[in-house]
């Protein structure tokens, strides 16, 4: 559907597209498409904030311009987060599906200590040391550098407005990235971008509660059951054969063999009942995992009746994870190390959620169908200092990015998908009549990101017409700006 | 006229100013009040964009607040530059001027690696290793960091607007911190900001070309001479005793020997020039020296005859080297490696300017009064290599900042002295009708910024009623939107 299949890189030469990595890619094989690959490349500084350690490191982008125009284009230019950009991509298809009528050339950029851009190759994760150069504001900054680079190569594209797309994490970078930047980016689109997701600027709670609502409204006793499944678990937990009954009733490739192991099996369990709602999409993806369209609905097939015995409950349970670890009926047991795609780079989202990505949550099992659970800062930082040798803090990116006090920026569109948990901590009211808040009633994480479905309800059509609108006029106000100039 | 004879912290206590290092201080005496230095302090981070780092230092900041007001007042906030912090406090008089007017609060937020906020102490200039934390970024999130906590900390500051104001690199500062942080400031006071005196944003003879008309402008002949004496002084050096004429001649402390010296001698001349066009005042002062009222006017009054033999040339060099040096008629010599005062961090500076603050200059010896010196980079940067082991990034600062590209932001007057060379590379024409410039006839570097005084042009006078006026809508629109917003 998009990829090198239907998108070829025009003039390549003529361009002198000769620096940084470039890399076309095949949507189904995802590989690198060889004959596109440039060989040579420019070289990123590991370290913008200081001048000690003269290291650079190659950054991947993906670049893509076959509906662009040098006359009237654009450039749409996604703030890759926290994995491969390939997937990003791939799972992105809203740049490609508009890149015509915007006149647009695609560009993808990878996230330091992500996917292939890895600053210190293998060596990236191994201590805080190597770890140092992954924040925000030198990902931000890689973003600034690639922009300058790619108008000051590309003949034609120099006097092109820019658009930051993003979604998630990549949404908040590229609000950010506006916030920051905004010499190099005319606008933004941040979809599904938790930005107030820090400190206390919006309750620790709000997050599971979104979750609850989903399976509330998914299908009668689903989040109730869900609820009760926890003291079950504990209950059956307790028994003789407990566990052993336990970890065959929900097919774990890793029997369980002591009592640590049962919080870790609800803590896998919760998040996955997380990342069900997060992509509760109407139609099949695959995004985190294979799924059914709505999975959501599918799941809460299986609880339907009220106040089932526990091992009857726990039976379904296991339908339910069966639905998100094993759409496609290969699996041959659950594997509770993992709760999604290999994409996404779970070492560097654990330092950056132990140093500036300190995003609080909490569940009081009331207002929300999880286990109790507060928020505790002092635990949560003994944690990463364990893990990683940092402490975090907390109040950095409030500091850094303005918390909700942000309404002296302009030309950002913030996207929520209503049925998303981060949804919480986003931005669903306008802050001013260029910094948008659009809810899309029926909406999972980033929806309006992913590429036109006829199963896609009319919310996020709508969504994404007026997406293309706004981001329209900004193009157009940069022109008039330059004809004024000239 | 300020300092603690006049202005007291009220209720120190009752604010819970217990933290950070609080100063106050004698104008004249400039020793610490003790009385009112609080013994607790909070820390700020060495690092604010690395984790692997977990080492804190003392920043030192002044406050004042006799004539702040709880209802409706505001904090007046200087963005220090690269000097002791005390010294810029009593060279910003007009932030003492107008604080009865502007309700405010002052604060002067000394600058990292300067003054008595040094990093690591005596070992903050050893070596590249503990200079990496030296840079505007770092230097802006103290900034940031310390705003939070006095709004944090203060009773009747959290819901007050905080103005930032800085002159010369401090005034870039100012500008910059609007642009990066305009959640914490709603406008910038940025006093001869040379911000695009950087990569090839202006001509790099820019700089030379304006000292050279205030000399031209200063008496008949004055510039014409000077350019002739280098000529003058590279025959007299030739000659067989010249070195020793020269050194005696001139009143030299350290007799020239080898004919390097004399290069330096002249760099140290021509510095001498430059500076005398940026603290050209209109009253007697001491910025960078004690000196008489319009003092390019003084000294060109040694220049008033045109073709005179190299040897009396070269003995006027000397008288007008003398009103820079030995205004208080109590030098025995004249020392050829000073030429500021000593308030100024030399080594932060010659650090700055090798790896963020790369700012070209020029001359040609036809349309300036210097010797022809080319701008080459590479030189620039071997240069620095040598000296501090690190390489200048001279198209980061725009990249970072802007370049000429910053019309999205608001709330900045630029206030340019036309007599300075560094209005060169400032900011002298609006920019939209909230980023404001303005050209002071007559004023030399950052006059607006200094005490009212019987002898300021009427220039200045209008230019700091304009910056009040603007000021203060600032302020008013602050609390507007703070009134909507409850």
């Amino acid at each position: 559907m998009y990829g090198c299949e239907s998108w070829t890189l025009k003039n390549a030469k003529r361009r002198k597209i000769d620096a940084f990595e470039l890399w076309c890619w095949r949507r189904l094989l995802r590989v690198p498409w060889t004959a596109r690959r440039s060989n040579q490349s420019i070289l990123k500084e590991v370290d913008h904030f200081g001048f000690n350690i003269d290291r650079t490191f190659k950054q991947r982008y993906l670049i893509a311009d076959n509906y662009w125009k040098e006359d009237g284009g654009s450039v749409l230019f996604y703030t890759g987060n926290e994995g491969d950009i390939i997937w990003f991509c791939n799972n992105t298809g809203f740049m490609w599906d508009i890149a015509e009528e915007m006149k647009a050339m695609l560009v993808f950029a990878e996230h330091r200590y992500y996917g292939e851009s890895l600053p210190f190759g293998a060596d990236s994760f191994s201590d805080s040391r190597h770890l140092n150069f992954l924040t925000t504001e030198q990902a931000l900054a890689d973003f600034a550098k690639l922009i300058k680079y790619l108008k000051r190569t590309i003949p034609g594209a120099r006097n092109q407005p820019v658009i930051a797309l993003g979604g998630s994490y990549g949404g908040m970078l590229a609000a950010w990235f506006r916030m920051k930047y905004p010499h190099l980016v005319v606008g933004a689109l941040a979809s599904s971008a938790p930005i107030w997701q820090f400190n206390d600027l919006v309750p620790c709670d709000v997050f599971m509660k979104i979750v609850t609502t989903d399976f509330s409204q998914s299908g009668p006793n689903c989040s109730e059951s869900i609820r009760r499944s926890w003291d079950a678990i504990n209950r059956l937990a307790k028994k003789g054969p407990g566990l052993r009954w336990l970890s065959e009733a929900l097919h774990l490739c890793t029997p369980l063999t002591k009592l640590q192991d049962v919080q870790h099996l609800k803590d896998w369990i919760a998040e996955t009942w997380v990342n069900l709602a997060m992509v509760d999409y109407p139609y099949e993806s695959n995004f985190l995992q294979p799924l059914p369209a709505w999975p959501v609905k599918v799941v809460c097939q299986y609880f339907k009746y009220s106040n089932v015995p526990d091992t009857l409950l726990l039976r379904n349970i296991f339908q339910a994870l069966n639905v998100y670890y094993n759409y496609s009926g290969q699996a041959k047991c659950l594997n509770v190390s993992e709760t999604a795609t290999s994409s996404l780079g779970v070492q560097g989202w654990s330092y950056q959620a132990c140093t500036e990505m300190v995003m609080p949550t909490c569940s009081d099992g009331v207002d929300d169908m999880f286990e109790p659970h507060s928020w505790n800062m002092k635990e949560y930082s003994d944690d990463c200092f364990k893990q990683w040798g940092v402490r975090p803090r907390p109040s950095w990116i409030p500091t850094m990015y303005g918390g909700k006090n942000i309404s002296s920026h302009t030309n950002i569109i913030f996207s929520n998908g209503e049925l998303d948990p981060w949804s919480g901590g986003g931005v669903t009211k306008d802050i001013t009549d260029t910094l948008l808040a659009i809810v899309i009633p029926n909406g999972a994480h980033h929806l309006d990101l992913r590429a036109s479905n006829a199963l896609d309800p009319v919310s996020v059509q709508l969504t994404r017409s007026l997406e293309v609108k706004y981001m329209k006029q900004w193009v157009t106000d940069f022109y008039v700006r330059l004809r004024k100039m000239n």
